[in-house]
């Protein structure tokens, strides 16, 4: 595998000779690539919930894992929640803030740069006045939404910058939260 | 105030008189609706990443939770990370979710309909062949977001299907996902 020449090393945490032989059987079989993302949600009272990470799909078949991941979210006091854990809103920044940052340490694996520290501030504003039905004009959702990233690692500055625009042209949450996606509603009743 | 008459209680977990007074009291202050969330994230190694939810501005000040809630995010070792925590994919589904499920609990609060249970799956579907630069025909985010409802509680399975509706007219993750968000990425290197 040509591509694997003299990255034969972990780098950045990442096992690169692992991650170009990932890409190599992907090209050979590109249905491997069709994933499947779930979450479960139960309301537990008033805003809270708690949402289950489990099983996906993905390589050609279903996958498990050995534990589920929990993730509480509520609405602040303020907003007539009882704050039990961040809101849905901040979970969508959280992962903006994290597809980014994923990205940013395989690209730079990839290209044998070193990566000392990577971080990032997602901020969003919101008018609530749009959910609330106060304000037709208002949209419900974030009205913009803005990244800083501070990364340092071995490499010039441009570089640098370099690997964060290409996470960004491959992130899948930058995709979906710039271009929108088609979201389907069922409701069962009994 | 008129719009909380016969809405003295507790209802599916919502102080309805709390939350029909801060109604009227942004009517009364339209400005105390404008929100910023935040999220801080720090890359840990490879596609591990930590995320901080703390601090945030609304009803005119900065508001600061005692503790901040923290938000592992990794890939699964299927795609090359060690699953310290769900995908960033996953963060917007449980986004959805709960953001939905909030909604349900506030709008059947405000219509006095006691709701038993509020379960949720979310499932998105993505080619990964989109964000390993292997389709340029595919895109990175996810092609199609379903969510499946099942509601039960004190009232007709239509006037539950409307609460479900109401919703999601008024989701602010839903609007987002839907309708896209103009998202800027700032990045320093020093």
């Amino acid at each position: 595998m040509a591509t694997t020449e003299a990255n034969d090393t972990i780098r950045n945490g990442v096992d690169t000779v692992t991650l170009f032989a990932t890409l190599d059987a992907v090209k050979q079989q590109p249905e491997a690539a069709r994933f499947q993302f779930r979450v479960t949600n139960r309301w537990v009272s008033g805003t809270h919930s708690r949402g289950h990470v489990q099983s996906f799909f993905g390589v050609g078949q279903e996958q498990e894992r050995e534990k589920a991941f929990v993730l509480d979210a509520d609405h602040p006091v303020v907003l007539v929640g009882r704050d039990n854990g961040p809101t849905p809103a901040e979970y969508l920044l959280a992962a903006l803030a994290s597809c980014l940052t994923a990205g940013i340490g395989n690209i730079a694996a990839a290209r044998r740069i070193d990566l000392e520290s990577v971080e990032s501030t997602v901020e969003g504003d919101i008018d609530l006045n749009g959910i609330l039905g106060l304000a037709d004009d208002v949209r419900n959702g974030f009205q913009q939404i803005r990244v800083r990233f501070t990364v340092r690692g071995d490499a010039t500055p441009e570089k640098l910058r370099e690997i964060v625009e290409q996470s960004r042209a491959r992130s899948a949450v930058y995709d979906v939260l710039t271009n929108g996606v088609p979201v389907s509603i069922d409701v069962t009743t009994s």
